[in-house]
């Protein structure tokens, strides 16, 4: 078990790093048929004459396994990850064979002014390729509880 | 066959509407149990207990479901719908039984300024459930390409 963070945890400049994860062309290409049917996203080769030059992640992909790794092993935040708005982008496409990881910074704490037993973050959040490269830069805004209501 | 859209034939006030897509618990949990494994996702009991009140769909999969209608039935964007930046807001919660559609206008067309066969446009996006209650809120800022380079 992780220790459970809560709002009088957390200050701007606290980081966090999660596992990686492993993506494979038959990963990329489910989730694509699922919810992003276009030619770059399930058929390497009709990818090969697209934007793209080849298969590459649907970005809708990219951002829910970006969750699942903040999920599994990012900020333990107490009572969980809670979204509230999200400002993304996607320099650079997530290819087959790809591992990815997230790198996550809090940027603000902002209690709430009307209710006493919350607040929010705003968490800055990078995934990153096997080499580094950044494959999207997310902005979150998250609710946060109090350990103690003010 | 649709007819493919070109940045020619787009300007700002242009509205699309999807068809709709009914969403049951098990999609939901789906979905949560791959991506997003928090028990407000995942677990009807627990859900009960916690900020949601009841079962609730992960923010991820109401923008996969969002992309889905999209690329069915929303813009047909020449070359396929290609997302820059995004940003995102989930005003309430998707429900199990809840029934998404997509409408969206365009804001702006932005011509690039550097290469000659491409532009930008600027998409809000609304997904609304079956009261027409907006469950998320999408500024996008898409790729299009010219039908003609300049």
């Amino acid at each position: 078990m992780r220790e459970m963070l809560y709002l009088e945890d957390l200050k701007p400049g606290l980081r966090f790093t999660t596992h990686s994860h492993p993506l494979t062309e038959d990963e990329i290409m489910a989730f694509a048929r699922q919810y992003d049917p276009q030619p770059f996203h399930i058929d390497p080769q009709a990818a090969r004459h697209s934007f793209f030059g080849s298969l590459a992640a649907s970005g809708w992909h990219t951002a829910a396994i970006t969750m699942r790794l903040q999920v599994d092993s990012g900020p333990p935040l107490a009572g969980g990850m809670i979204g509230a708005s999200v400002e993304l982008s996607w320099p650079r496409p997530t290819r087959p064979g790809d591992s990815l990881h997230v790198e996550s910074e809090i940027l603000e704490v902002i209690p709430s002014r009307s209710k006493p037993d919350r607040g929010f973050i705003t968490l800055k959040s990078e995934t990153k390729n096997q080499k580094g490269e950044v494959v999207q830069l997310q902005t979150s805004k998250l609710l946060v509880w109090r350990r103690k209501p003010l």
